[in-house]
């Protein structure tokens, strides 16, 4: 077991700050987007978090141009609940942490305010924006399109993203309620993790290039495909394929940028975010209480043969997030390697672990 | 096999006004009462059309007074983007109908509109309503919480409802998209459909009550439980546990009426509806335009090996509405009996068959 080693988040935040500034991002903005890889980390999703900042949407993109540091993004269109938004092809967690702004003030406003994002970058986990119209006592929605990695039902080979939807709710007492899902069977990070791991995935999972159901992940990556969440045709597989294309055109088509199978194998990307102001229906306080109950009424589900528990949506992250802010984020001797390069290319020093 | 006979939609839509008026439903809300059965047969949905109409929340519900025939859907809360209905225990159709419309006019002012509904009765088909705002170059939202039927991830019971999700958007020259499911590997009615036939059913789709995976439709109605979409943990059934109780929070939390699990056994529902306007975003010749270039590419998806052909959302029920407004609806006898019973209970001619 390789040994992780915990950085407190406040220093990752400073870190990753001088990092984005010194390829020329705005202090501003180099808050927004280091504040969205940082807080994936405390919330436990690894994968979206510091680790994901050699992509070609962070560090690489900035260096070679792919990502513009500079660039603001633009109300193009505009009515009292909606926007589209120009990202102009800035930093993704620049981009939506702005639209989503603009929404939560328009749910202000007019009780509800949807943002769509064109010509934005990967923008991390879709968890992180959902979450942020809760703290405004509102519902919060994010959605993108992922990379091209899922084959529809009855078909072969890629033509639908791995699309994340996550939709958020505050609680009172309890964590808020946190949904944060592919809409494929599982997100790509966990075949990569069974690839470098030599092991075989379940079936019900990917398809080889024939479009037949295979264990095998090498044939994930000779022309295979990601199954959409349901599986196969008979446990509701056009579910999943559905749920894919909602996200499409609710962000590519949308705003004009284009759907999955259009957009390809880049690191270009449109979101879609939304907020619901709760008061708008009905006493914010009479809500969460409800959520409350809602909460606890679900956690004392009567656990399955052999199960140990059921857990509810947000429970996993929220702990993390209490953990984490306590102790440090660990992260992989690889992780620390990668950051170590970072600094040093950057001239920036790097925190010392907790 | 049983001989179904074939009646003209607008026959049933006359029959269908004709009953609701005789059980003291005013013209205006018989009309859109049957409009949302009779459409729903249209589209092939026939476990949500006419054959629904003996169920608890049509014809039995306004003779009981469970469903109040004079009940008026009233505005309770609203701001420019958002409305709380109470349906005030009238027919579902009537209600979410009217919610809809709210819901457009709200999108053509304001860019998006969304009406949540109290203390209605079951809707019928989630699509019927996805595909009101569809005609006004808009994009349609619907979902409710359905009856208790659904187990959460590693538990035991049914703490869930089995609620449905529509969406809809129009396309140019091809049929409009419409994804309509529910949020568990299947909805009841195949269940039943197994029973009847005294077949099992695949393994993935029910447990005991135990909250082992079983076969077995008897264990389901012995205590067990559907499971969610992505069926087991390893498969994803956590992502459809989460969809249902993201339903539940936008129609029963949002509400105040309750969710799934403290509604219980209850012919009583909420709903959540919503419209956002294409426009507000970009001009709707080029979203349809768009829409078409996506439906093809993905209709044109290789074949698995074995498979005949990729379908796309909407296709199946445009045909359907395409044939059978040709044709007619194809009935069950089963349901001609029904309805046979039901004129002869009302002194109202039940129409020819075609």
């Amino acid at each position: 077991m390789a040994e992780f080693r915990r950085y407190r988040g406040s220093d990752l935040r400073t870190f990753l700050v001088a990092i984005f500034e010194h390829y020329g991002v705005s202090h501003a903005d180099a808050v927004a987007e280091a504040e969205s890889l940082v807080r994936a980390d405390e919330m436990g999703i690894d994968s979206h978090g510091v680790a994901h900042i050699m992509a070609n949407a962070y560090i690489p993109g900035l260096r070679s141009g792919e990502v513009d540091a500079k660039a603001q993004p633009e109300v193009v269109r505009q009515t009292a609940a909606t926007a589209l938004m120009d990202a102009h092809g800035g930093l993704g967690g620049v981009a939506t942490t702005r639209a989503m702004e603009l929404a939560i003030e328009k749910a202000r406003s007019t009780g509800a305010g949807f943002v769509a994002v064109s010509n934005s970058r990967h923008f991390g986990a879709a968890a992180y924006y959902a979450l942020l119209p809760v703290e405004h006592g509102m519902l919060g929605l994010s959605m993108t399109i992922g990379g091209l990695g899922v084959v529809p039902t009855y078909g072969r080979g890629r033509r639908l993203g791995i699309n994340p939807l996550a939709f958020a709710a505050p609680s009172k007492h309890r964590h808020p309620f946190l949904l944060d899902i592919a809409t494929s069977v599982v997100a790509g990070g966990k075949l990569e993790l069974a690839r470098m791991n030599r092991r075989s995935v379940p079936l019900g999972w990917i398809v080889d290039r024939a479009g037949k159901p295979t264990t095998n992940t090498d044939d994930y990556y000779a022309g295979g495909a990601l199954l959409p969440l349901g599986g196969t045709p008979e446990t509701g597989s056009y579910k999943g394929y559905g749920l894919a294309v909602m996200i499409d055109i609710l962000c590519g088509v949308l705003t004009g940028m284009g759907f999955a199978a259009s957009l390809g194998q880049t690191s270009a990307r449109p979101h879609f975010v939304g907020a619901i102001d709760i008061a708008a229906f009905r006493s914010l306080d009479d809500f969460t209480t409800m959520m409350d109950e809602m909460i606890d009424t679900l956690g004392a589900t009567e656990p399955a043969q052999g199960a140990e528990r059921v857990l509810v949506h947000g429970e996993r992250e929220f702990d993390a997030i209490a953990e984490r802010t306590r102790n440090g984020i660990p992260l992989h001797p690889e992780v620390v390697d990668r950051l170590t390069s970072v600094a040093e290319a950057a001239g920036v020093p790097l925190p010392a672990p907790v």
